[in-house]
């Protein structure tokens, strides 16, 4: 089975050149001159004249179907990836959640049930550790082994998800040892609970004060111990969701002194703000996520990081809570609001938005987008390049097309959208998982069990 | 003609894949999966089992026979061309040398004359600009229309290519107006001139006095000011063969601004130090060049600044002077030792000595020795890359050959070597030049005239 | 009662003048040309010919028979400041230790008893908040306006004194809604215990271990969360006994942005050194401090910190556990050691050497370990100063003096000298106390219960 | 003769103090407490109830009847000290001003000459160094010997006062032997040169321009550059009108290292911005100073530094040129107006206002003021302080006081003021000059004359 995707500008992490890409079954077998393959002994021909090929998207942060303060996020297995899909994303990294208590194989277990035969893409698993003990350290070991090779901490969220520096310390050794890497959600909860506390007395309830209580100097502070304490203990450390300047001085910092150090930021910090989570009446809500949407001015600082690779990936941390119902459950208190918003199906157009608006190049695109998150989290070359044996992930995408966002319209299983009325240029055109065609001619050829479970290995960028 | 490479692991600036390398005349044709091209239809079979395939590499620095001091660097075009080819180097950047009181454009004629016919592997120049006037600003233009898009000037050597800062800021507002490179010797050589005089006044004549006028400090200032210069002017600056943590400290925070800096280093500085400078009798002579070479504990910062892309590029500065008669015209006097040092011939295995060492990955050996070079000078994706359409210099490495470097031995036209008897982990086995083979088997097939002059487009990586 | 001191160099943290001194009962009547006053009119002369004469010292951090893991410090408020006398020191701050549980105030009476009545020279007291709840937040209140206008927490011991981040934060709200100051034990305690455990269950339980196992990173970490989270709430931090560069970058930081922080450091980390904690056998445990002693390139960055003004202060911490019966009971677990060391008789000597070394000038040793903490303290100009009107708190210094520090000599209750064997140059001559001769001919004059408390005004650096 | 100035609160470096100072000709006898000295034995007495009683202003940094470009600065060595007594300005530091081809010694006796018997106050003399060699250099060690112990030298305008980076380094050199300071015009004037023929090219001769084309990122390079220069020679290095942040982040960065680097600014960049130099006509050439007027957000940096001892000194650089037929020889070419601003007479008045809007303390204001350019300058303790055996330079100041300034109501010799209309809280009541008194009563009772030369020490502030 070979499919011909001819005539396209094809790009790659360091930039573009006209080529041919033959797909043969489900990976790639060439990347060749143009024409230097027939249509003849061709089963499927796709025709990317003015159009660019570029390795699929890989979107490092979602979750789906997530237990929060007693709700779920709204999207599946199936309805995220179908969205991310949609969106030219064909792989997703979720996270595996466990719950005090619990163990992490069978968390991984239950995970691979609730995933296994539901994405139309193929995912991976990072494994939320919310319980160390002895157990849980000896059984990251097993995690690797399995194909999970990251581990997610958090600094905030204390009795749900929070984890003592000495708790992180423990994971980190075991990180070092292991050479996986640990993620860290990094904003200091346990202050941010007093803040909240004091704006709950204060009479102070309404959704702005989700953000005015997570100040930006307590995720540079959380980022800063994060990085001391992987410094201290050798462990590759990655910051997922930077929001704030203050947390990019503390990465800039870091890798500037060489250590082992990354961040990734949201499409959601780049444009949005707390302009709209102080939206009147209830409206904010729809933008309440952990670390909250910032002042507008650490806009310009994010853009900027992302072109001096202090952030080395743009992942959407998709956590999709309906209006009704959902974000409902925290009116006349703020610290009920679920935190989350969806992004899946829109990250790769934001970011190509981005490019027009002469923020990042055409490579810059696809390397933080799928290059650098398949060799970050061990999926490279198997994704995030179009190279000869690379899955035939592939997204033909139409530079010149144009959309609205509107939630009429987009495939996420979520009664809003944080970016409404959003008029974009450029458009996905095309996308292949796995040599099929999934998407084209503005209909879905996906199907739910197509997306397989990918054992990642390490990290690849160590030093 | 048609030249299949098999059985290799390509590599490119991202990673590695397992390919075959298809080559049609002078150009790459294909990058395929092992076996998808038969034998049949290909005139030449390279058997790349057990090696590494990657682009050619590109000196973005070197001086063939370069005036200086009444005397020229030993390499002519053609036999430092050919080294260059012997050591997987298949594209230099040299420099057209403008005297003061002489136009840009008759200086550009001088070195393509030079240089035509003579060249194993394909060239391009930068140009030096000595002399700054109406003049000169406007034949900017005429360079970057012929393809020379990128401007030397000199902080050291007052009297001989030293601008002023005035004259640094013309030039700048004329890069910037037409979207060229600055390229910036950067040392204070007005200060210098007097530490030398103060030296030399003192009975201080030796070698190692070349490296103790020249202080770290004097780089570190003079790379802040050119970085001021071209904050206020907007130009893009490249720093050339930054050898001091104080310099690349300033280079690192400007990048972190998101400023249009760069900065290249060099072999000598990763490898050599002033203990060399400082050897008994004269013998320190062969390690004179500017900036100096540095206390050893500069080298792991500057491996650091190679990991963390605040040193993007390692070029040679190849700048030969034999020993005898040439280095020795300096006895007595260090000031009147010519500047400069040979290493053509030897980048490529030094950095990938690098990767032997675990300072940097193979992916990184790529980049900073091909691919970024191209993207930096307005070569790729013609250079740089193994893709379909570029040209085909492709370097076939094997990973597990040994070598000793000797001055027996090497290729270039000079009388020592700076690393005599270092003993290195890989070596060249097969180089082609635009799809010809011409190393190969320990022989040379190459000639004289097959080089090329290369047009470059301006630098991909501006903000 | 007339005391008139002339012919000595008259000290200030701004210079030196010479000049007598008339002291009028218990203060300073003026300062003025020598031989303005005559000696008839005067009961006591002091001859200061040759010798300094300046505001006697302020020890500002003490723990004078502190309750600590079972055992008390060894020195009582009356041993104690005997020995302060007896080195130049005529007034220390030591502290109130609230034990959870308890209210600050019948603390604060518990501390008055102790003291009251027995103390040789002036005192006062700063506030330890080991339980921060609505009824400690108030007393604070309570405290300032009985003269204790700073408070101590910890970041440190977690389960004794160790307060939360978020705890920290409420009493840091309080501190901007009065004014006081929150001074901060700034080393990572949870982590740390982590890396305790790790050592112990690895076997390894020498003294040394107490600085292995608290690495200067987590006191740097510590001191730029302290600093974070007074940004945040706007309080004024002063950091007690700051021993590791990595601290004293984050305060230098934070005062070059202007925020209201401040730092001390001690005599032992200027001049002691791990090397000390790893002597042979047991003997280490003299040196079990926390801090710990650091290794010895730090004490450069420190007294740089003294000359800079990132560091104000010096004060002893002094907490004297005698070696036998009282460190031995952490033979075979360091972390039963009990934390502390003395050294409030010889601070005033120590500093002057680092006078005599070229390491601070004249001024500036009277500045530190004066004039300042009378500034930062909230008493000047009662103390801290040679003024009209200012208690006659008044050390007469031989600069030409020599000693040499020992057990057998020192006034000290304890029965080790951390310091034992050093030589020094300069010595005290004669020291007022509230215009009453302490210390004179070598013989103490003093008495328990002539110190009197002093109730404190708010910091005066405050921006 | 005795004079008693009787119920103020007496200012230092460090605080306050309620203490009657006493007067025995041209010294200070005694600072005594209230009352101890009756009114009897006394000439005269001031009473100072409700007055702040301070060490007489030092203004480091004016330049009286200076010539500049083919005119001279408008205050006479008379007129200007006058002014400066009426200010509550009791010592100047004067520039003698070497002119190229000249020796130090002939310039320094021309200077004695201007000065001699014409001044109301205290002065001493900085040698400006114009013309750097042998001569020249021999001839500093003889200025020192003659009170002149510090240097001031030009990084900008090229081709009059202007010194190269190598003279910089000879004369650095030759301070570092004597332990004399270099002050430091840091802008980077060949750069500007460059911009302002640009502006002048392309018809923008207004005053802003003036402005525009000295951005502050030339005077961070020069800065920068200097400190670099300074280390390299171990010269104490003194940056004369520090007026932009980013000269400002150079000195912090060098004085947290702990170099011998000091900076004042002027009272012109702390009230005054860039947009008096853009008011409508050529009202703007009021304000051309060099380095010029900055934006305004500069303001608070330099308050902050004042804070922060980054700056350890206010100045004027009083400078005045009329702007009748002075200023007015720019009219048309921004680059001819004379660069120099009035300002010696209300330096601590506007000063005294930045202790009434809450930017520095009182004790600060005293310092910044007088105490340590006494300090810096080797006038301490003659100068900057009360204390016995000081020149009874006092100034008694309302702080009730309100007056508003005006060219009408000022006594330097300038037709317009910088400051017209600014309403001030505080004022002068009355001035000391080495116990005479020179201004009371809102009267004038000195005389040319009266004021003597101060040959002064080295610095008292270097490591």
């Amino acid at each position: 089975m070979r499919t011909l995707i001819r005539g396209g500008t094809v790009l790659s992490a360091s930039g573009a050149a006209t080529a041919d890409v033959l797909v043969e079954d489900e990976r790639v077998a060439a990347v060749a001159a143009p024409g230097l393959f027939g249509e003849e002994a061709v089963d499927t021909v796709v025709d990317a004249t003015g159009k660019y090929v570029l390795p699929g998207g890989i979107d490092a942060h979602t979750h789906m179907e997530m237990p929060f303060g007693g709700t779920f996020s709204a999207d599946t297995f199936e309805t995220g990836t179908r969205a991310a899909a949609w969106g030219g994303t064909t792989t997703i990294i979720d996270f595996a959640v466990q719950k005090k208590g619990t163990s992490l194989l069978s968390t991984l277990d239950t995970w691979h049930a609730k995933a296994d035969g539901d994405c139309a893409v193929d995912y991976g698993f990072h494994m939320i550790i919310s319980d160390v003990n002895d157990t849980t350290l000896k059984e990251m070991e097993s995690c690797i082994g399995g194909g999970v090779t990251s581990f997610k901490m958090f600094m905030a969220y204390p009795g749900v998800f929070y984890s003592t520096d000495g708790e992180i310390l423990r994971a980190m050794h075991k990180a070092t040892e292991t050479g996986s890497t640990i993620m860290m959600h990094a904003e200091n909860g346990i202050a941010i609970d007093e803040l909240v506390a004091k704006a709950l007395a204060d009479g102070r309830t309404d959704p702005v004060q989700h953000g005015l209580t997570r100040p930006p100097e307590l995720e540079g502070e959380a980022t800063s111990r994060a990085i001391t304490l992987a410094q201290v203990t050798g462990a590759p450390l990655y910051i997922v969701h930077l929001s704030a300047a203050q947390a990019l001085a503390a990465v800039a910092q870091a890798r500037d002194g060489g250590q082992n150090v990354f961040a990734e930021t949201c499409p959601q910090y780049l444009y949005l703000s707390i302009e709209d989570l102080a939206k009147p009446g209830f409206e904010g809500a729809k933008y309440v996520a952990s670390p909250p949407l910032r002042e507008q001015h650490h806009q310009a600082d994010l853009w900027r990081g992302l072109r001096t690779n202090d952030l080395s990936v743009v992942s959407t941390d998709h956590c999709p809570f309906c209006f009704k119902d959902q974000k409902e459950l925290g009116r006349g208190d703020f610290a009920k609001i679920p935190n989350g918003m969806p992004g899946v199906e829109h990250r790769m157009d934001l970011l190509h938005q981005g490019v027009v608006a002469g923020e990042i190049s055409l490579a810059r695109w696809v390397e933080i987008s799928s290059t650098t998150p398949a060799r970050m989290f061990g999926l490279y070359p198997r994704k995030g390049v179009l190279a000869p044996g690379s899955d035939a992930d592939i997204v033909v995408y139409d530079p010149a097309g144009r959309q609205t966002i509107s939630a009429q319209t987009h495939h996420m299983n979520v009664d809003y959208s944080a970016y409404e009325g959003f008029q974009l240029t450029g458009k996905v055109d095309t996308v292949l998982s796995r040599g099929r065609i999934v998407v084209a001619g503005g209909e879905y050829h996906g199907s739910a069990g197509h997306g397989r479970f990918l054992s990642r290995d390490l990290c690849q960028y160590l030093n």
